[in-house]
Parts: structure tokens; C-alpha cells; sequence
């Protein structure tokens, strides 16, 4: 199924390996399982569809922690332990301060969690309740910092979490300083509960590749949010608001489109190494921006981007291209009213639960991830003074 | 030859993997070669003994990031580039006053650089000069955030570089405030020389992985860093610093290790993935362990270090556990007088090299790591009311 590559080394032996370890097993997991072919994702045996529709990020978020859903009881504990720990530490904003406005989004939430890291309790011994402790304060701080990294750029002041509100609608509350109605709270749910989590994806597998070295939760979900970043992994969805301001209008989608088609070039938001058919997060994702589009009467936005999906499926779907989940989270970002800036953030905002719920499961069975490489490389140089070169 | 892990899932089927990767081919690589059976290690094709021998640290980081020996022009060259940014940028310095001094230090250097990330100019489109040019700063200012750190955990101030000296020298001098004589300043070169590369580590690797998302320079080195932290990575020479002073003297070794070996504990800086025979890089820091023994007249954890390794030979010997290069690195770094505290950020130091000759390889034909997994957890579960838990 997965095409192998072979190579020859220079003393004449034949390897193979898949390429980007496409389809190479890393390790077992119990936190999701996706069906590329049938475009079906399930959190802990439960379908996104169910869990989109029925469950907060909060519950969601205890559910891929600790695998079961949570009693009331359960729940109101962990969203009180939550909230508890929604402020930026005083030092932690200070220095924040002092960073420069005009930084990469992500770059700079990487070095504020790496920051925070320092203040932690030392957790060497990795016992499940100091890790999970670590986990649950992350995902409380990460909506304060992102909103904190948008309000200091836009030379704001950072507004202080409100705990009567809920984890979405307090992120919104945060960036905006007005406090949303309760359908876009709702939205910016289901958008938090659709990426909190996807398998082995680059970001993964990294906050895993680094905690089987036994290092501490911090350096795992920093080096996670630097892969985050990246335009192959989840800065994917700022790359498709660029596309739909490149076209800048409805009347201009096929032209563009089709001109890239015929270059070659990527269309961002869509094809994906697992799904082969329509990503069941895109599926949901395009309703709810439909929804705005009619809400907020600003139609254009939707309207491009269901006419790109159109011209794509006509054009490359029997290929197995079809948008992603960062396509229409795109238009439904901006719907919220979030700027282009923070849509990897708030990517990353959802993604910590899935990380934390990865290092979680990572150690109660480690095993450093040490995989090899082939040389090839020159085997017999000689060492020569550097008079004579 | 790699034992495979047997899984049977929730729908029947079986799967087989290496657990931990291991022996699992990532990519290919011209960079490094290890032959674990014969203890062999080569960089670019020379082997580890010619360039501790012959070559300098600086020299060394050339041949690894451009594949090539340099000339005495574009050694000289490079020597100026890394002297132009050994300083640590004021406003980052600032910063650092303001962390908390006792914190670990491999989280504050983690830290720092990710911090530097932000005043980086904007490298998206991975230009070979942009990249190579990150990394050539990186290498030339980890000194310099090292010794700051140690400097700050002492409550002195941080020492400026001096140009008239080598990496390795000036190192030793930021760290101490004082000269140090050529040996001293030798023998730290060939320690950066030794643990500068070791292809798929798992650092290394994080490296790899993380870069290839498309992120920037800095959110890889940032992830490389934190992976590195971890016990069962380069966190182990603290490990082993941390045996020595557990046993105290000679006259325990034989008890304490003994003990150790009954009770299956652990005994940090033996055994290795890839090595089943002698470490080289262990043999010849082992003669530069007993060389510093006799010069500063203090035997002690020299003599403790090969009473150690005396017993392991003898005990466990014949299951291919030996010293690996941490094992008498943390001797050598004592007589350097280095504090236990930067013996990993010292590792850094070094293997920064490394990790920037990788993150260059990997964005020359870049494609993203993405691996799978086997999902064990259930497949078919109901999504129930809250009110009916």
C-alpha cells in the first residue's frame, strides 16, 4: 500500500523504507483512531460527529485525558481546577511585556510555555497525578496567553480571564474584550473539540518523541507548539486565509484556481496524508461557516470558499483531494472575528489536549523513540591537514 | 535481529512493530555513521579518534554543516562569523536576569533561545543561506547563554565573550571568569568534538521531525533542546556525576554497584542503544579523564569512574553493557570545574552542531515525518448523556 523508497549505500547494500515513515507503526494508542478511506474519526471510540455535536472542549478534553467521560461531578471539579488556573503568572506577563509586538504568534506562545516551565514544581519522577497536574494547567493557561499575544500586539492591555464564562466563550471574552453571544461561544466549542486531537500528526508525535527521553511536560508541549507552526502541520489554516485574500473576490476563484492547478502549485487546505476522502472535521466546519456567513450577513468569505471546494472536486477530486480541516476553519476564524495572526494559536489552544492526553499515555509505557537512518554518506575518508587542502 | 512487538486490536486483526523504532529507518543521511557492532563512529566519512586527534571544534561543526574540510580561508571565515555572534543580544539578556535562578537549567536554556527565535528575521521560504546562517549564530552564542545561565545561578554576573579566544577556551573562560591554560582549553575541544553528532539520537531526531513541519530554525533547535533534558538522553551525565557522589570514595564502589546490579537498579552512563561494545567516544574521554586526574592531583573520580567500570566489565560484561560517552564525561567536566548543573547544557553546546547539519539535510529534500499508530481502545462507544453517567 505505502510505496517504498530503496536506496544503495556506498558499500553496495539495498535498503528500503517508507518516506516520512508513512505508514510505519510507531508505537500503540487507545486515544484515536481515524479511517482515512471512509473519512471517519472517532476520540476514544466515540464519533467526532457525536462529540461535536453533544460535548464541550472542557468535557471532551477529560474524556481523551483520562479515557472515560466524566460523571457531573467530575466534570465540575475539572472545569473549577481549570479555571483555577486560567491567569498568566504576574512575572510570566511581565516579561511577556517586554517581547517584541511584531513576532510570529507562535513563536512567541512557545517561549511563554517554555518560560512557565521554569516556575514549575520539579515532576522528575513523572507520576501520573503531578503530569496530569501540569496538563490540565496548560490547557486552562493557553486561550489567556494567545488572547494576551493578540491584545499586545495590537497594543492593548491583556483582559484578565472571566470565570463565569466557559473555556470558548472566556477565549473570545480575552481577544475582544466583549463578551460573545452564545452562538459563537458554541462554535469556537465545536471548532476547540473538532482539533483537539488526530493521532499520530507531526505535532504528536513530536510531544511524544520528546517525553520518551523522560524530560519534562514543558520541553514535550514547547517543542509540540514549534512543529505546530509549521505551513505542513497546522499553519496550513493561515495559509488558506492568505489564499481567499489573494483572490479577493467570488468572481475571481476559477480563474486563480485554476491558473495554480495548472502550475502546480498548492492549494492550501486541501489533500491530506490520511483522509481520502472528505475530512469529516471539514464536513461540520463548512456547516457552521455557512451559519456565520448567514448570521453575520458577511457572505463573501463562504461563498469563496465553498466555490473553490466546487472547482477542486471537478477538477482534481477523483484524485482523492478534498478540503481539510483547516479549510473552512479559515472563514469560520474569521467569521469569530480572531485575526489571521492567532489562527495557529487557537489551533494549538485545542491540540493541548490532545498532546497532554499523548504524553499522558506516552509514559505510562515508555520507550525512547531512537529510530535510524540509512548512511550514505562516504565510509573511508581520510582526515587531511589543513595545509594541504 | 530487532525483536518485534505483537498487537492483536479490538476488531481482531494483528500487527507487528519495533517498539521504541528501533532499527526502523527514519530516512537516509550523509552525515554520520555508527557501526554499534565494532564500535565505530565516523563523521561525514572520517572517523571520531582522527578528528579528536587532529581537528577543532570549530573545525569539526564546518565539516558536519557543509559536508566539506574547509580551506584555511573559509575556516578562518567561519571562526569570524561564529566570534561575531557570540554575544548574547541585550534584550535578551535582560530577560534572562529576570528568570528564576534556580531553575533547571536545561529549561532556561530552552528558554533563551526560543526567546531569540523572536527577534530572528523572517526565514519562511527556508533559503539554504537563511538557514545555515540561523545555525551558525546558534552555535556561536550556546556558550554564551551557558555560561550566562551558570554565571546567573551564582549570582555573578554574566561574563562577555573574548574574541582572542577559541570556542572552547572562551567557553571555559565565560564560565570561570579566568583563562584557562591550553590543556584545559584542549580537552574541552575534544569533548565538543565528541558529543557533536550522533545521527538518530533521539534529539537528533526531535530535530528532524520538528523541521520538517516547515517551522522555523529555531522551533527545532527549541524541541531538540528539551529532548535532550531527558535521563534516558543527554540528561545522563548529570546522572552519572549524581552515582559518584552517591558512592562517595573508592573504597564503596564495590558495594554500592553491586548492590545496584542486585536490585536491577539502573546504574547511569552503561549501556546503549546502538553501541553493544566500548563507546570510542568513552575510550579516548577516558584517557583525558585520567590525563586531568593526574595534573590537578585529585584521583578520586577518575579512580572511582574506572573501579566502576572494572566491575561492570567483570559482572555484565559479557550482555554488551560498557561505558557509554557520558560515563566518563562527567569526570572530565568536573576536573574542567563545571558545575553538575551545565554538564547537559554543555552537551548542547556541542551538539548543536549536529542537529543544525541534520535540520540543513532535512529541508534539502524534505518530507514530513509522519508515522502511525495502532489503536487499541474500543471502536464502537455510545456517546451518553451526562445526566445518565
Amino acid at each position: 500500500m505505502v510505496k517504498k523508497r530503496e536506496v544503495i549505500d556506498k558499500s553496495g547494500n539495498k535498503h528500503s523504507f517508507s518516506e516520512g515513515m508513512a505508514g510505519v507503526i510507531a508505537t500503540t494508542s487507545e486515544i484515536c483512531f481515524i479511517n482515512g478511506a471512509e473519512g471517519k474519526l472517532i476520540y476514544r471510540g466515540v464519533p467526532i460527529e457525536d462529540l461535536a455535536e453533544k460535548s464541550t472542549f472542557e468535557e471532551t478534553s477529560y474524556f481523551l485525558l483520562y479515557g472515560e467521560l466524566p460523571t457531573q461531578k467530575e466534570l465540575h471539579e475539572f472545569e473549577k481546577r481549570l479555571k483555577k488556573h486560567r491567569a498568566i503568572p504576574a512575572t510570566v506577563l511581565d516579561v511577556m511585556k517586554q517581547m517584541p509586538d511584531d513576532a510570529n504568534t507562535m513563536q512567541t506562545l512557545r517561549t511563554v510555555v517554555s518560560l512557565m516551565g521554569l516556575y514549575e514544581p520539579k515532576n522528575d519522577e513523572h507520576s501520573v497525578k503531578e503530569t496530569s497536574g501540569e496538563v490540565e494547567k496548560l490547557i486552562a493557561v493557553f486561550p489567556t496567553i494567545v488572547a494576551a499575544i493578540q491584545r499586545l500586539r495590537e497594543g492593548k492591555e491583556p483582559v484578565a480571564p472571566d470565570n463565569s464564562l466557559s473555556h470558548a466563550a472566556n477565549l473570545i471574552y480575552m481577544v475582544t474584550g466583549e463578551k460573545p453571544d452564545d452562538y459563537a461561544a458554541r462554535v469556537l466549542d465545536v471548532c476547540l473539540i473538532l482539533h483537539a486531537e488526530h493521532g499520530f500528526n507531526a505535532s504528536t508525535f513530536t510531544s511524544r518523541v520528546v517525553i520518551s527521553t523522560l524530560t519534562d511536560v514543558y520541553s514535550a508541549v514547547t517543542a509540540a507548539i514549534g512543529s505546530l507552526r509549521g505551513p505542513l502541520h497546522g499553519g496550513a489554516n493561515e495559509g488558506v486565509m492568505h489564499l481567499l485574500d489573494e483572490i479577493g473576490d467570488l468572481e475571481s476563484v476559477e480563474k486563480v484556481i485554476k491558473n495554480k492547478l495548472e502550475t502546480k502549485a498548492k492549494i492550501m487546505g486541501f489533500g491530506h496524508r490520511v483522509y481520502k476522502v472528505l475530512d469529516p472535521r471539514a464536513k461540520i466546519l463548512s456547516q457552521y461557516s455557512k451559519r456565520l456567513a448567514e448570521i453575520t450577513g458577511k457572505q463573501k468569505y463562504y461563498a469563496m470558499s465553498k466555490k473553490i471546494e466546487e472547482i477542486m472536486k471537478r477538477e482534481v477530486g477523483d484524485r482523492g483531494i478534498y478540503p481539510n480541516v483547516d479549510f473552512f476553519s479559515a472563514s469560520v476564524y474569521h467569521y469569530l472575528g480572531f485575526s489571521l495572526e492567532i489562527y495557529t494559536p487557537i489551533f494549538a489552544v485545542s491540540r493541548i489536549s490532545g498532546w497532554g492526553a499523548h504524553i499522558m499515555e506516552q509514559l505510562r509505557e515508555n520507550r525512547l523513540f531512537r529510530p535510524t537512518s540509512v548512511y550514505l554518506g562516504d565510509i573511508d575518508r581520510k582526515y587531511m591537514a589543513i595545509s594541504d587542502r
